[in-house]
């Protein structure tokens, strides 16, 4: 699209931003008043690019669920046994969550206060349906432990996963591929030598 | 201490109800005002209690650092392999994640945007210290794996426990101890079956 306005906004910058304020002090926190102000444009060279402070949050959280959703994609589509779907599916969402660390971030902030968030909710459960589904495959192939419920196993990879935007920080230590062998390594093989 | 005031409201109940509202509006967007709304009681009445809102989170992270911190004590002072102590300390953890939920809860949402909540980070990084170090003796007694750095396995192994107050609820699902069996049997022997 053609940018218009202040050098240096155009969606995706102004998007950026946003979606940092939003992980600092909170979606409803922010304003679109306290908004402008740290870009330093007016609100109506805001809304040139977006309807409304929804749209942006709809904007973002769409970042991080459709490269969710692109993996899972990618994952049904790999013919052989469930674990290795259900091993590509962590660590591709591994990658997303490394790549797109703010939006992520958002995401599994939202608490479905909004239209919008409570899309974003179906939408992440889902993702965890997909997940619950390959966990119980992998199970039926005799690959995965029968004494979990699969749901339960499908929450804590997944909350493992999600819980790296606790703490995981891109710059300075391990990249996004080390960082699944870890979690894979962990959750497939345990902790325990053997 | 001696109740006065309106009836029903001695400090446990309005810590809980201070909690419960924290954690749905975030800490720094509710008023003492909201509170003393939906506590139904006058502001002074809540000051009766406590000096602040901020007291007020210091006494509620600290139900969750203090229960903690005891389980920490206990797994210490247990015999035998580290890995035996890091074991009784995730499955300690759960229990008090499970019996306090709204305080870990609070506790994991703190950002440490006032003095209350930094010090809440500071025992948190003792905390994490202390499961790292229980990693690495229990790689140097050769029953954990040592291929992955032992901080990063502690905050994955703690990010899995943490990440249950994101969809774990007491009631009608599993009992703490069905839990942390289910944590531990991932994180110590693995998904795949052998």
């Amino acid at each position: 699209m053609t940018r218009r306005g202040r050098p240096g906004y155009d969606l995706e910058s102004l998007l950026a931003v946003a979606v940092k304020l939003f992980n600092e002090r909170g979606y409803e926190a922010t304003s679109m008043e306290e908004l402008s102000r740290k870009l330093g444009i007016t609100k109506s060279a805001i809304y040139y690019h977006v309807a409304s402070k929804d749209e942006l949050l709809r904007l973002a959280v769409d970042r991080a669920l459709d490269g969710l959703f692109t993996v899972a994609d990618e994952a049904t589509a790999i013919e052989g046994p469930a674990i290795d779907r259900l091993e590509f599916l962590i660590r591709g969402s591994i990658k997303v969550l490394v790549d797109r660390l703010p939006f992520v971030t958002l995401l599994l902030r939202v608490r479905g206060n909004t239209k919008v968030e409570r899309a974003a909710l179906a939408r992440r459960r889902e993702f965890d349906q997909l997940v619950t589904e390959l966990v119980k495959q992998a199970e039926a192939e005799g690959d995965v432990r029968q004494d979990i419920d699969p749901s339960v196993t499908a929450r804590l990879l997944f909350g493992t996963v999600n819980s790296l935007i606790e703490w995981y920080r891109p710059r300075g230590g391990l990249g996004s591929a080390e960082l699944a062998d870890a979690v894979c390594a962990i959750a497939f093989d345990g902790l325990r030598t053997r």
